[in-house]
């Protein structure tokens, strides 16, 4: 089992749209709106709003002490190279150095010493150290251009200031990141780290205390976090950059800034493309992923080993609901979509009044809706036979892999696809070779709900239905396919990964071959889907974040696109639907809210250290930043650039945030040094890291 | 197990929106829209489109031979009471004659003489004779009075009517219509037959062949079929107005008529109720019915008794969603949202134009709006803790009537709510009393289920969260309800019901007593939701149904009210989303179709038949008629009043019919005569039913 990396880690790019350039028009600049890059900061904004002393120098701190890790965020909180982040961000390693007879997931992992610290495999660190403007030269390289030529230009002169920078050097990373949707375009340059180890992770139950009932929800009493250790040369690297420690907890109103690396936003879609969403796509998925999540429920309670493979998968499902969920709660609130129409007809106007800027853009909005009524008509065959097809089964996702990669192999290079170039396919090579543990049950019933969907949403007489299906049940495909398959084992994936078309056709392994037999229809329907609904959709949102770009300047902040970044705020509540929330739990509430019974049951050393915990240490707290997946475990800083917690979840109305920021509903969700504090000191016992993070015992 | 009434029978009645008088504009006269009364049938416009020649005598046959039965609609096709339905509406009564050795909803119900025709328990039949208006004397009743007194005025009259003309004759059904929402009041004088018994049932498998997949889908090959008795003084009846059986199978383009008893529509709803609708209560359920769903389809692969018993809740689970699907999918078309904002548009012109009526009608829009905001922060906690409170769970309906009606008891009759008279709890009584199969391992499901949800969906800090699940988990309240409880037992319920809230309190049932712990909660929300939500908006659709009836006065239908209505069309395809799907299928693609794994595996006397069958008969057939659940069984009746099919589906496009009539893409779906003749003929060699509907061997 892998525990999955719930909540804030970067994996909203679900719904297909491209990360887009985003920007929130003047008249919500008041509000604690906007991921902003470090280069772009409002510096005079927020000292003028929270009376900080914000300048060059406090942020060049903040950045050199935040660290991007795979898929989440996190920052530097000691001269030896120690990381926070949070636990959901290191579970998966705490779940790789476990054994059968020690469970670090269920009872924490606290070595006493460092030598005891191990590594976490695949997991990486990195620390920008430089941002440069590439704009000129990028769009330079494609003037003149157009079609395949103009891509390729573009992405050759990407590659090249990548390497001129980075070179081969594995200590460095270079990736040139478009903002405002090709309006900017910048180098970022990272000093990397891929020895990473595991230093302290609480268990299970304190860290997601609450489970899937209090995910994205507040109150919350959550120790969601943890520490690792940045290693060079077998030796802990000297970070004397650090954030220093706070264990106090800030007071209601105090400033908060967070640094981290949100993953995706979609701020600039029109109210045409929200409404496609809002009517067509995330219900799809909320329906589906509810009858899949009721499935394996079921499934789960069947037996001990049944439970023990569907937790990490239901955890996922369950996330990614809510978080669907909590979109379209934005998407179908009357306030919202007041706003979001305000904003497009203002902007619509403002490009109205500027007749060259008006010729340049022409009508976006109209293409968009052109392409929303394509979309429309294509989405379910699309969903159900290309993006989501096989959705969830890991062996069904290395067959359509290997003969993919087979046909494009075939082609001669510059006719590829994206994304099977040869260095591509050495890479999917490496991927395929990894050991992973497959269950069976789950394979069948994955490919079973698939197909099963695919046959009620696209009905039975559906051509491409038809041949998926020949005269055999769902049922019945997934139970041959599944214990048919060679594919659970690496060995035989290298193998297949090197073989032809025809040679997979003639493999006589049944999954390989269905998905072989199918393919030329998927692929069509996603070419089809292509040329009528993402690329016209790409081209008009360019043109409407040219036109942003050219109605408001870069007095704005770009679309996220899991690179540094940071908000502003304060700690404060809300009040929704005449409920007013407190911006802070304190540790005794944990106490309370203990029921014993899953997932209300507190975990055991808590339980055993009741006596001693000073119930009134603030435990989590939320704040008005502008957040999203992937910024967990970023570090939750004060107007001093101490940090004083780590982010790790916001409420259910941050998730809108994938669209825009509301300053009454939107909340981050951090939990507090007081409470890592305090359960270092009082419940773990943990005086080597206290020592190290500078407190007192 | 008890198998479910499917698909169009009445069951809409779902969503909470109250009957509603119903009407369209001018504007859309030409489409074959609405479910007219017999009384105020458009003679001349149908005659004038169709090149027919109804007059008063033709629709008073039909009037004459239109039977309704409980929940569904049926005709009298032969002199000795023969009458024809769907197999869905008689497949309970199919399944109370089975025994463990003789499974007639597998094999069919074939007897070789009349006299093996057995008693369906429970089925009536009633024929409509006669329609008076008692509008004046309904509302001169209410005359001058106000509130409670100015309702309760209304029933007595209308309880006096009914008396007056029915007295306790048992043959005879007497029922006091509202129309146009208390437009008009109709006395509906029934002649009712409560020894009803079975003749012919096909095989399950013959009947809803596709199962699940094809229900609301079109092509169909189902014989959806089934033949029952009125039976009198132990002897058939004789009726010779029955309709004429034509086993010729109708063309394209053919005029239709359907006779029967639409359920329920709600075409009067306002854009800003529909998007209420879309928005909210339809996305709740949807979800919701997805993951019980899930949580069904996975137990019941789990062994074959688990299987047995969950074979009619998934059915009726999966029925139910793609009901609410198919209203979805018309409330996210955006063409018929801007008919329905068109239509809002144009009738609120005409009220503005007419200053008397906007003056007596006020600003209903703007109420309503009011009431859609409150709705949204009341929706939530209204349907977790009391519409949909144990939903689906028979022990907790036992306990919450059981409850409620002793409290209600309690009180003087004038004090009581709706429902709790002395009569209607001794119907209660009555329900109570029967023997009905409980599966203790779905009852547990259904409450985990409900509570999980609860707390899913108004989080774990919410007050009547916390009173609800107290210390325990979801799953140990259904483990110790349903373990614990009596309720099982209808000896104890009968106890139960007799008892005072203090001696339910005292009972030692730990269901009875959960309940009664969070009754006054649950009814605090219904007070709340009478008061903020359902009273405003019953009060503003009352002055909208008044608007519309004096701008179009009765140029117009009422929204369906399981009462008998005709509706006209012709046999017709449609074409969506770019594929043309044909008016007919025929028993040869039965054959095709069939893959021998459920549900497309063909029944076992249709794959004997198959060299015999003429292959080229019309099985199914769409037109354009305007149904809506309860309309099953309807007959399907030509120029010439003959019978040519039974109506038992609607296309998906159907579902929205809910809120609106959609004339390129609204279909029902009938079985022909012509192919339920060639089965009686070819495939069972039933001579003695085809002699009696008259057709040659």
């Amino acid at each position: 089992m892998s525990l999955p990396s719930l909540r804030l880690t970067a994996s909203l790019a679900a719904l297909g749209a491209a990360t887009a350039v985003l920007s929130a028009p003047a008249t919500s600049a008041r509000a604690d709106e906007g991921m902003w890059t470090f280069d772009n900061f409002p510096i005079a904004t927020v000292n003028e709003k929270y009376g900080t002393n914000i300048d060059q120098a406090w942020l060049d701190r903040v950045r050199n002490a935040a660290v991007r890790l795979q898929g989440c965020s996190a920052s530097l909180v000691s001269n030896e190279g120690l990381v926070l982040t949070n636990h959901h961000c290191v579970v998966s390693c705490v779940q790789d150095l476990s054994t059968a007879q020690n469970d670090y997931v269920k009872n924490g992992w606290m070595p006493a010493t460092r030598e005891e610290e191990k590594k976490c495999p695949g997991q990486t660190a990195e620390i920008l150290t430089d941002i440069v403007d590439v704009t000129d030269r990028v769009t330079g390289a494609g003037a003149g251009l157009e079609g395949a030529a103009f891509v390729q230009a573009r992405a050759a002169e990407i590659d090249k200031i990548q390497k001129e920078t980075c070179g081969d050097d594995q200590k460095l990373t270079c990736q040139v990141i478009s903002f405002y949707r090709g309006g900017q375009y910048k180098l970022y340059k990272f000093r990397k780290y891929d020895d990473v180890r595991l230093v302290f992770a609480p268990e299970f139950q304190a860290a997601f205390f609450g489970g899937d009932p209090d995910n994205f929800n507040f109150p919350r009493y959550a120790l969601d976090a943890g520490f690792l250790r940045i290693y060079e040369d077998g030796k802990p690297v000297a970070t004397p950059n650090h954030l220093t420690w706070n264990a106090n907890a800030p007071k209601e109103g105090d400033v908060t800034f967070v640094a981290g690396n949100p993953g995706s936003t979609q701020r600039l879609l029109t109210v045409a493309q929200l409404e496609t969403l809002r009517d067509q796509q995330l219900p799809i998925s909320l329906i589906q992923t509810s009858e899949l999540r009721g499935r394996l429920l079921e499934y789960s309670t069947t037996g001990d080993e049944a439970k023990r493979v569907s937790v990490d998968p239901i955890f996922g499902l369950e996330n990614g609901f809510k978080v669907n969920y909590g979109q379209q709660g934005a998407l179908t609130d009357p306030a919202f979509m007041a706003t979001k129409r305000r904003e497009e007809q203002e902007l619509r106007q403002r490009v109205a009044a500027d007749p060259a800027l008006a010729q340049r853009i022409g009508d976006p909005w109209a293409d968009l809706e052109r392409a929303s009524s394509a979309q429309r008509d294509l989405y379910l065959p699309y969903r159900q036979l290309e993006s989501a097809a096989g959705q969830r089964s890991s062996l069904y996702s290395y067959a359509k892999a290997i003969v993919r990669a087979s046909k494009e192999r075939a082609k001669p290079v510059a006719e590829r696809r994206a994304g099977y170039s040869d260095a591509d396919i050495a890479s999917l090579g490496r991927r395929l070779a990894t050991e992973t543990p497959i269950s069976n049950d789950l394979e069948k019933i994955y490919l079973d709900f698939w197909l099963s969907k695919t046959r009620e949403y696209l009905t039975v007489d559906n051509a491409n239905v038809k041949a998926l299906l020949g005269k055999e049940s769902p049922e019945q495909i997934a139970e041959r396919l599944v214990d048919g398959t060679r594919l659970a084992d690496p060995a035989f994936r290298a193998k297949a990964l090197a073989m032809t078309p025809e040679q997979l056709a003639a493999s006589g392994d049944p999954l390989i071959q269905f998905v072989l037999a199918n393919d030329d229809a998927a692929q069509a329907v996603r070419t089809q889907w292509e040329s009528a609904v993402s690329g016209p959709t790409s081209r008009a949102g360019e043109k409407i974040a040219q036109a942003r770009f050219a109605v408001y300047g870069t007095n704005l902040y770009p679309d996220a696109t899991f690179s540094l970044r940071l908000s502003y705020g304060q700690v404060k509540g809300w009040t929704y639907r005449g409920v007013t929330v407190e911006p802070f739990t304190q540790i005794g509430g944990l106490y309370e809210r203990n029921t014993g019974a899953e997932p209300f049951n507190a975990a055991e050393d808590w339980l055993a250290a009741e006596g001693k915990v000073n119930k009134s240490t603030v435990y989590d707290f939320v704040s008005t930043n502008d957040i999203i997946g992937g910024n967990s475990g970023s570090p939750v800083i004060n107007a001093k650039g101490e940090v004083i917690g780590a982010a790790f979840d916001g409420n259910i109305h941050s998730l809108g945030g994938s669209f825009g920021y509301d300053p009454e509903l939107n909340r981050t969700v951090t939990v507090s040094t007081a409470a890592i504090t305090e359960a270092l000191r009082n419940v773990y016992n943990q005086p080597r890291l206290l020592r190290e993070l500078g407190v007192r015992r």
